[in-house]
């Protein structure tokens, strides 16, 4: 189980640290405090299930341990969350699949036999239906917008496709969990997610891309080339000064 | 002593760091090497100057302690050395700048009362006369080349000359080393920095910048912005695996 707990605080503290980029640099200021609004709802998810992995971890470990202490190999994230925010039409659209799939997820997990993740996963599920609302907005509107923002979104649509399945890659030992009803099985979690996009791009009037070619090895600890330089900053301050609180 | 042994270390350390980046992305092959090989000069300097203060120092510490296990404020090197590469020609001006100023210096430092840093400047001042002919000759290329080039230049040049002046502040006691003549004066050196850059222009056909406003901070441990992200990926192995060796 604490692994599994890990890959839902690990995708959520990395979608958190990459959104916060943008921190001060949004398009406009409304749209610059509704990014940072939905990082620091992303850090506060990472925050919870990490305190819940490290309760299941026990030997004295704090939540700030495993943000900020793991090494590389041992962040069990989705490739998709790490890739580099590049254009704003690239953000929104991380943040739209991210947030189809959490309100799946979050959904499904707010019946979980877990009582403790099932009560995390309600908290969060109204956050990340605000999310999907808002990023589903804004992507619509660039797909209709003018030639530029259309080809801005049809080349982010390019570059994380296939990403998107990493999402629900499994970690060790889901297929007990599954059965035990503590977690959903991710091939219907993936099934329900092709569904729910496939009808939005619908609306979006956006084309789901022709391959179906998927990268492979998120939530292995393999990792893209981004994801090291992110650590450098994530962790430089714990690892500098250990234990340094305020 | 001790404190301008490190600034020379600080500021070859950080500009090898800088030129890395470009390390397998230079504007063609042969050049590629070439930046390579600069990087690796300025490694070498700043590690046989930190081998140096190590041994100033004494309390068991060595050339890696200095390297990569002071915090920011500790670092002495000049604001230049830290701006970001942006393009080629910010780049390779850069380079220019720093590699008068190391030609002026490491050409007196020869001359030094302190033998152990006579020695180590007269080894690198082949090195960098060497820099300096391979950045002149690009400076020169670029400014007479085409429109955009010359335009490129010219901007670099807007963006980095109020820096230049912060390579010649000085740290603590240097008045004093100055009068035993271990090292030489750093109005003079700036003033003879000031004359060779002033006659490069004109053969350049570049023009020197109207404003004399120099940006003050530099060797005091204050930073630019881009500081604190240079360390975070310079010091990341040696804080994550203390003591790391291979």
């Amino acid at each position: 189980m604490k692994n599994y707990i890990l890959k839902l605080a690990d995708d959520t503290l990395i979608m958190g640290q990459r959104l916060a980029e943008w921190c001060g640099k949004g398009p406009y200021l409304e749209e610059d405090i509704a990014l940072t609004n939905i990082a620091l709802d992303y850090l506060g998810q990472s925050s919870n299930f990490y305190k819940y992995a490290a309760q299941l971890q026990g030997e004295n470990k704090t939540e700030d341990d495993l943000a900020f202490l793991r090494y590389e190999h041992e962040y069990l994230n989705a490739h998709l969350v790490e890739l580099p925010n590049d254009d704003y039409a690239q953000t929104i659209l991380k943040v739209y699949f991210f947030s189809v799939y959490q309100s799946l997820l979050y959904s499904k997990l707010s019946d979980s036999a877990d009582e403790q993740l099932s009560a995390l996963a309600q908290k969060s599920l109204k956050e990340v239906k605000y999310h999907y609302t808002h990023a589903a907005t804004w992507v619509k509107v660039l797909a209709a917008g003018t030639e530029e923002s259309t080809s801005r979104i049809q080349k982010a649509l390019d570059n994380l496709w296939e990403y998107t399945g990493g999402l629900f890659d499994e970690v060790k030992d889901e297929t007990e969990l599954v059965a035990l009803n503590l977690i959903p099985d991710s091939t219907t979690l993936y099934g329900d997610w092709k569904r729910k996009v496939a009808e939005d791009f619908q609306n979006f009037s956006l084309e789901i891309p022709a391959s179906d070619f998927m990268q492979k090895g998120s939530r292995t600890g393999y990792h893209t080339e981004y994801f090291g330089y992110i650590l450098c900053e994530l962790q430089y301050m714990q690892r500098a000064y250990p234990g340094c609180e305020w």
